[in-house]
Parts: structure tokens; sequence; C-alpha cells
């Protein structure tokens, strides 16, 4: 729901799309106001050249409030770039794996085991633990980590299955992770990552800019020969502007960071969020339409998933919710029902608008 | 210089920047639209996913816009990715060269140059002829194309020289073109070329997305693994929309090519372009102060670039024009003097503002 509008919409929409997602009013004020006349140079943030000083602090503060967020040390290289986390799915073995060496991969939904099958391409890859058989509903424990692998990987928040590891495993072996769709929305010890990556277009900003985190320590280990765009270590010395950087997307990216921190930062996040969580996941338990998809302990603070205990019903009550501007539920194909992400800039408001909507359903079937 | 303003700015800034650069203000104006609230939405274009009928059909007039506005037959794919013309050196190769093949390249410059550097990591690199010799100031003529090349690499406009190819050699191999600074500002014949790339960053739209036009028969020859987002035909299968496109950079290069086609399309970009050429080349050549880098039939219309008979009064026309708010017109480091992108977005009005400041000058030092 959208407070304080500075913009007049038509409605009031509750936006609770996987991402692309609802980003913080203030946030997308201020974007604008920089696609007007960037820091009263009387261009667009679009139109500058990305060597002026006035970008070029913006691009500095962005990766400074990365580090104050997150709480990164200079041991990380702390970059802005392109390609998504898909990518990222083939610069970390660019960049990590030796000739003919060995990965671990921890397998817990469709993003985890495109990163998999990417990771194959480079060398042999040991799923440690998947949870497929039961269609990515848990999160996998009580694996063994081989420490003849050159890394670990793990998918912190499985987007499509509604998935979320609550607790980071120790890792004799770097360990990394993409974070895409739950950096941001709590704390996390950096120190325990090599490499930490995230296509912003969830918790951060809008698509087209991809954050990476990297321990320097880690890099240029391989042997291997690596493409220039490829090549953490190009981009590091280049400092995120070896090539023109997605200008617009990291600008906006910064400004929601901005946000984040005067909101408290990341423990105020996870605040929101577990306040969020509680509202949503109590309805669906209590409701006697609709039931969670994942194990328990295992439930995302990100994306909710839930079906209908009488699927007959799901395509009215997309219905039922679309005609209240609730938009972006309908589940992924892999899991059907619905999914209703709930990122940081979504507000409690919504969620209790979903949950009353889901009450009225009820009523209205009872 | 802006017109009709929309939106108000403190001063008239005339922006020569070479990319990111000036873009239209309509498209500007309807961006911040977009963002306020897409398609009446009751939300930004940046927070609605990518799979929605809305922004489909964005996407899919996009597509279309290209197709028309160069003439683009049902045989080539036209892609909307990232990573800007930098990926597109390593890609190129990935999907063309064969293991231990052979590539052509002509050498005109620091990006050419840097497309040359990166095919040598994927094979022979024949480079049929370079203007090294004199600083990149000319385009070579007269050189031989080796039939047995996977395909011969050109880049249609030097950004950084200022020189640019007013005809298009026939080849006898697939010819692929980096036209990243000179797309759009003119009618191009696409049937002689198998591959066209080009950052969006200078007549296109901003930084954060890259143009492919590509031959699809030229595809899936090479026998090379590919990782899956360097692979061309995965993007052609994925509609661009493989994984999540960079949203914003994509809408905004819509709009900047709607614009480019209400003006008249390529061949009136080209007819605006030839007149602010002509009078920027003509003060270059008549003021005493001033003299041009490049061999005279080269001359790019998008980056004409110059330097002072005094060199020593350079600091003092740079900051002579700046406090007449011209901005983005110091040469880069390899060449010197000046750079002044005429992109398409740039109004005459801006040339003659130049040319009055360069007049100016000299009489100041007469």
């Amino acid at each position: 729901m959208r407070h304080n509008l500075k913009r007049p919409i038509m409605t009031k929409v509750h936006n609770f799309s996987a991402g692309p997602a609802i980003l913080p009013q203030e946030a997308i004020d201020e974007a604008i106001e920089g696609i007007r006349n960037f820091k009263g140079m009387g261009m667009s943030v679009v139109e500058i050249s990305h060597r002026t000083p006035e970008w070029e602090s913006t691009m500095a503060e962005a990766e400074a409030l990365v580090r104050e967020l997150l709480g990164v040390s200079d041991e990380y290289a702390v970059l802005f770039l392109q390609g998504g986390a898909s990518t990222q799915f083939c610069m970390v073995p660019f960049n990590l794996m030796p000739e003919n060496g060995k990965a671990a991969y921890l397998k817990t939904g469709t993003w985890a085991s495109n990163a998999v099958k990417e990771a194959g391409f480079f060398g042999n890859v040991d799923v440690v633990a998947s949870s497929e058989d039961k269609n990515f509903s848990y999160i996998p424990k009580n694996y063994t980590i081989p420490t003849d692998a050159a890394y670990f990987h793990i998918t912190t928040n499985n987007t499509i299955f509604g998935t979320q590891m609550h607790s980071i495993p120790d890792s004799p072996v770097p360990l990394v992770a993409d974070m895409s769709s739950d950096i941001f929305s709590k704390p996390v010890d950096v120190n325990k990552f090599s490499l930490i990556y995230a296509g912003a277009q969830k918790n951060m900003g809008p698509a087209g800019a991809t954050l990476v985190i990297v321990k320097k320590s880690i890099l240029g280990k391989t042997g291997r020969k690596i493409p220039t765009m490829m090549d953490y270590n190009v981009h590091i010395k280049g400092e995120s502007m070896f090539n023109t950087p997605p200008v617009f997307a990291i600008y906006l990216s910064y400004l929601t960071l901005k946000w984040v921190k005067k909101m408290g930062g990341v423990a105020a996040m996870e605040k929101r969020n577990q306040e969020k969580g509680a509202v949503l996941y109590a309805e669906i338990d209590r409701n006697s339409l609709f039931q969670g998809t994942t194990a328990m302990e295992d439930r995302s603070l990100m994306n909710p998933t839930f079906i209908m205990t009488k699927p007959e019903l799901e395509k009215d009550f997309l219905k039922f919710a679309e005609e209240r501007h609730i938009v972006g539920i309908k589940g992924h194909r892999s899991v059907g029902g619905f999914r209703t992400s709930t990122y940081n800039a979504l507000p409690l408001e919504s969620v209790q608008f979903l949950v009353d909507t889901m009450k009225e359903f009820e009523q209205k079937h009872a």
C-alpha cells in the first residue's frame, strides 16, 4: 500500500510481486528527481558521464552503504555489475573452480539447480544434498561438505518454492551464496562467506544491477583463462566502472539502501519482515481454505507460498484478490497456488489487507 | 539545449557527453511518467513483474521499433541484453569462433583493440589492418579480408578518436559490427551484416542495455561449449527474457526509439546529424585556434574531435565553455583536446552555441 503519496495514483495497489518488486516510495520519488535534474546539474542522471565527480561520489556512497548495512570489511570488494544472478552462475566457477576441479552445491530450488548445471560446464559438481525429492519444499540439513571442493555454493532464499535458510552452515571450504531474494532483509555475518551475490530486483533496487561481495584473497588462484568481463579482478581494479555501469539501476539501488538505513538498517528490516511473516503465516495456518507448501522451520520470510485446500477455488481467490488490487500473488507453475512476496518495502498494512481478504473469502465460502 | 521543457531546470545545459549522453526530452518525460505509474497500473515500471502483459507488450514494441527503424528482416533475432559492448567482445567469439579457429578484425581504436584482445582468448586473430600507426586518426582502406576467417569484425564509429566508417566493406565472411556509437544515427543495410551490437548509452538510451541483431543461421556452428548467459541462442529462445531483463534501460531505449521514429526515422537523424557536423567541422576548419585530429574523409558525425593550435589555451577554452554551460567536451586522454559528441538527441542549437563560443574565444585571443 502506498502511504503519503507525493504522486497521484488511481488505486491503492498491494504489490506482492516476486521480483521486480515493490520499492520504497521515497526512493522512487528521489529517483524521479534524479532523472529530472541530477544534483542540480541541469541534466538527467541517465545523461551524464559516469566519469563525472557527481556520479563517482554516488557510486562511492552506494558502496559505502553496502559496507555499512552489512558490516563488510576491507578484506572484501563490493561490486555493482550487470547480468543478474544467472551471470554469476558462470562467473563463480570461472573465478573459483580450478581446471578439472570440483565444487560443492546445495540444491534447494530452481535457481540453485541452474547454478549446479552451469558449474557442470566448468568441472565436477558435488551436489551435497537436494530437496528435489519433495519438490524443494524444505532445506536439507545434516549433509557433509567435502573438504576437497574449491567452494560450497548455497542459495539462501528460494523465491519460487518459498523456503529460506534460517541458519548458515559452517563450511570447511569457501562459502558462496546466492542471496538474490533475501539480501538486506536481515543481518548477515559476511565473514562466514567468501562470496555473496544478488540480483538487485527484490530488496535492493530495480532490475539491471547485480551486487557482488567477494573476499579478495580467494581470487586469481585457478590458473583458468577468464574472459575479461567475467573476471572479478578486472571489475575490482575498475572499481565497478571497467566499462559503463548500469547507472540508473545502481542509482535506484543506492536510494533504496539509503531508505533501509534511514528505517534502522537490516536489523529493523528483519523485525519488520518477521512481523509481516507472523501475520501472514498465522492466517495461512488458521484459514480452513489455505495451507502452506513448505516445511514449517524453513518457511521464507520473503516469499510465503500456499495452496488451497479446495484447489477448485484457486482461480476464484485470485480474481477476488485482484479485484481488491492485490497483485503479483499467482504462484509459480512449479508450485501452483500462491506466492505472496513480502520484501522489505512491502508495508505490514498490505499483508494485513491480504489477510483480511483471505478471511473474507473464507466467510464467503463457509 | 532543452526546448519546451516540461520540467524546470536552472540553466540551459549543452550536453556534448560521449556516453552516457543527452537523450530526447520527451523520452525522459515519458520515462518519468512510467516510473510514477506505468500504463495506469498504479505501480512503477521498475516494480512490476517482467512477465506481466503490460511489460511484455513494451518489450515486443521495442523489438518492433528496432526492426522498423533499421529494416531488420525475420532472418535476424533482435535481443536486448546486459553487459555493454565489452561483454559482446567475448560473446561474439564464444558464439562464432570455432575451437582453434580464426577471426579477422579491423583495428581502428581503443574499443576495437579491446575486441581484438578478447578474441585472442578464443583463437587466432588476424588484424587485417590497423590505424594505430597514426594514433587511430583514420580508417584503414584497401585491406584484404581472409576468406578462411570465421568472421570479420569492425567498429563503425570510434568514439574516442572521432573517426567513422562512411562506407561498409563487402566481406566474403560473416560481417560483425560494434555500432555502439553510431547505431540509429543513419540508415544501415542490415543485410550486409551477420551480427550488429551496440551498448545503448549513446543514441539508443541509457546505460544498462545492449542491443544485439544477429542472423539466426550463423549460430550453433562452432562446437564450442558456451556458458548459458553467453549463448545467443539461449536469449533468442527466451525472447530476451531468459532471465530478468534490465527493465528501465530497455524502457527508456524504447521511448528514445519512439522519438526517433516520430522525428522521421534514421534518415531524418542522418540529415540532422549531417547538418550539425557541417556547422561544427566548418568552424573547426575556419577558426585559427582549432584544428581537427582525424583524416577529413573519416570524420565522425557522432564525436567530432579537435585540438588547439596553441595547446596552452586548452584549459582556458574548457573553462570558457564550461562557464557557458557547455559540458562533456574534454577530449579523451589518448587524443587530448576536445571531443564534442553530437548524438541524435543533441539539437543543432547546441552545436551553433558551441560554434559561437569558439568564435568568441578566438576574438578574445586574436
